[in-house]
């Protein structure tokens, strides 16, 4: 993409609103626009950066035998009066009467429909394990939207739920999206922490968070320093044992961790799984027939990913006071090419030629700036990669690959950059 | 994928109110399923039409220089107040009031938040032309929503907007997205017939639908016979000086065309492009600084796709009593897999893991049904080819592979089935 003729418009005057460093960062490096309090447009790199993430959790998703289907945004009230949800949820729930008088919310979550959709086709056990998911947008009517992405209004978030005939299958598909997540969120450069959580309003008995350490997360989170040797590991049973809760489950008075060992710290909640057996399939009337001819009421869970969050999740997690450092998977570009000076142009032009026949995630700073400019921009943009082409050097046919984390420099022959590029990456 | 783990709810007893082929079908094949009036859940079979019909619009607006963003489903009632467009569009548009008091609206289109955020940003004639686009759900509150996706009330929508200095290359504008419509449709394997329309609330003065022919078609069209000889013609001049035009548009008295050349046809909109000048700009204060120093209102255009109605259309020109024919370009999976009995599902998983090696596009019936069950359902769920592994030809390592449109079959070694399938498409 030649950012000449792309749509990324840096902003050097910030909101007084925007505390966050990733909001900050987002709003400086034109990835977002707020339209309204808590609701944001992405502009093309924010998408980009939405997108990839996106593709990362389908991938886990699929990995596990999830389906991928797509819920309506807005949802009818009736179902949500059903499952005795309705008033549990309020004002943060979007109502409002259609013009024939029928109520309908904006889905702040999903369980209603998708246990709507599954009692309307499936009666057996024999269809059974069961799970679907979604990638939409969910609206809550939040107090106090803030940190720009990270605690929005309209958001998107990956639900998924899965059908069980037995509270033992139900666990066993709870433990698998237990490691698709981890795996997700490693795959995104992230070290994330498992915490025992309370269920609220989702209800039931097993849930865990998936909290990422920042300063700027609303969730207090109280965990054994054993932990730090787990992280990465996939499996439930790899943390068994080992304290790890969230806040509103933390009881100083009966923790069984000693004061030394006891971590306190600040995390952003990037995802969220529960089991909760029949609470909604009882009253939503999801049945089943069972081996031996009973109807019983199919054993469920629910797997919330919040993606839009994710996006500023990562960027609290990988910046410096330059800008941002995208991890090469959600990075929106895994490199910008960047003549210093119109001479250089000309070998821009090839470079990004060349480049563009292996991918398309090239960016190539092409505009008429000071090489002051670019490299401040390149740096709070934050790919991965920045190729540099400078007078010297161009004249032995070489440029300078210049990895945005550890800002080491090597010198490449033109020739050989693509090979250099892609053969440590996947793609 | 294994239909046996998946999730493709065929329904034999149909609603009454589903009176259009392509909605029966839907329903029929486990496409969607309706949540509340005019909004739907698409089910995973569904959901990969919908999201294959979206890869083909990206590209031909990737191809035209066209950026992706995304925009939210709710807008504040500012804009559309600033605008001008607040009253003039009545009970299709959903308001309702935030819990702060402040009143939004779910976007039934999205003029107003795309120039808002080109307001935002773009000062200078120097960074345009901009053309950027999102495929977002929109919402109408239409009086009476029917023939299924075709006209929903929560609909998704490619909606493009074209940002030029002056009226000149508007018009480029506007003639770039001509051919990259038709391109796209004809990649959907659809002939569309562009008419003259008028420009509705959208407002402005140059306007083109484009229409596939059906019956259950909700738009009358007018055209000159002569046009049949330019279907597939991708450019605004192709079409000059041929009479065809939408029914609002259409004057009998007025009219040039003989009676025996004029074809009175029905059609299905499944795009609507305008240029409309500064209609928007002006109100909204979308102005640029042009090349004399002077400040001017953007020249803007607007450029629609129903990309859920598509779904529709593409089914309502393809099918047969039997269901559904889809183009390769769009089909859910290229293939489907069919062992006609037991004996053949040993050759039925090799042959699935052979070619899964080439494409995830290959479905396969390994159900415990009937054959007859087996070939009803691929002919109703529409593939566009079945590749049939019964007894005898499974002795000798060879499958049927049956074109689900022409009704040929031919036989293929096992061997020989990757290159076969795959060869003769892109992928
Ligand atoms: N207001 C919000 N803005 C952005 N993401 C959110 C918001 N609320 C929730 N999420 C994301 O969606 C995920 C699933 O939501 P859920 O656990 O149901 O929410 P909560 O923890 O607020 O009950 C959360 O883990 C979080 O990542
Ligand atoms: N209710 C609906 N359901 C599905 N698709 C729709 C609906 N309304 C409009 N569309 C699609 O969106 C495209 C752009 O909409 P637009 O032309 O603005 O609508 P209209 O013609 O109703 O004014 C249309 O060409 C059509 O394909
Ligand atoms: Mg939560
Ligand atoms: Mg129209």
């Amino acid at each position: 993409m030649r950012l000449s003729k792309y749509f990324v418009p840096t902003l050097r005057d910030l909101p007084a609103e925007a505390c966050a460093v990733s909001h900050k960062l987002m709003l400086k490096s034109g990835m977002i626009q707020q339209i309204s309090s808590g609701i944001y447009a992405w502009l093309p790199l924010g998408l980009r950066v939405l997108q990839k993430i996106e593709d990362i959790i389908r991938r886990e998703h699929d990995s596990i035998g999830a389906l991928e289907m797509l819920a309506p945004t807005l949802q009818p009230a009736d179902i949500w009066i059903e499952s005795g949800r309705y008033d549990d949820y309020g004002k943060e729930m979007l109502r409002f009467d259609d013009r024939g008088g029928r109520e309908l919310i904006y889905g702040p979550t999903a369980e209603e429909v998708f246990t709507y959709v599954f009692r309307s086709h499936v009666h057996s056990y024999k269809d059974l394990p069961k799970i679907l998911y979604n990638i939409q947008w969910k609206f809550r009517d939040e107090v106090r939207p803030r940190f720009g992405v990270m605690r929005g209004r309209e958001f998107l978030m990956k639900d998924a739920y899965s059908f069980d005939l037995t509270k033992d299958a139900a666990v066993r598909s709870y433990e698998m999206f237990f490691q698709a997540y981890i795996k997700a969120f490693t795959s995104m450069g992230l070290s994330v922490i498992p915490v025992r959580a309370n269920t609220g309003p989702i209800g039931g008995d097993l849930s865990h968070e998936f909290q990422i350490l920042a300063e700027t997360g609303e969730s207090e989170i109280y965990y054994d320093s054993a932990l730090d040797e787990k992280l990465g590991c996939t499996s439930i049973e790899d943390y068994e044992g080992i304290y790890a809760m969230a806040g509103e489950r933390h009881d100083g008075s009966s923790c069984p961790i000693e004061k030394e060992r006891l971590i306190v710290s600040r995390g952003i909640e990037v995802g969220h799984i529960f089991y909760f057996g029949t609470k909604y399939s009882g009253p939503l009337n999801a049945y089943v027939t069972s081996k031996c001819g009973e109807r019983v009421p199919v054993e469920m869970g629910s797997y919330g990913i919040g993606v839009s969050r994710l996006v500023g999740a990562i960027i609290e997690a990988f910046h410096d006071d330059k800008g941002i450092i995208w991890p090469e998977s959600v990075a929106p570009f895994l490199a910008v090419i960047i003549p210093v000076n119109e001479e250089c142009v000309k070998m821009g032009d090839e470079v990004y030629h060349s480049l563009l026949l292996s991918s398309r995630d090239i960016l190539y700073d092409d505009r008429k700036k000071s090489a002051g400019i670019k490299f401040a921009d390149a740096d709070l943009m934050g790919m991965p990669y920045q190729i540099i082409i400078g007078p010297e050097k161009n004249a032995r046919r070489c440029v300078e690959v210049k990895n945005r984390k550890t800002g080491e420099s090597i010198e490449v022959k033109v020739e050989q950059l693509d090979q250099i590029l892609f053969s440590s990456t996947s793609r």
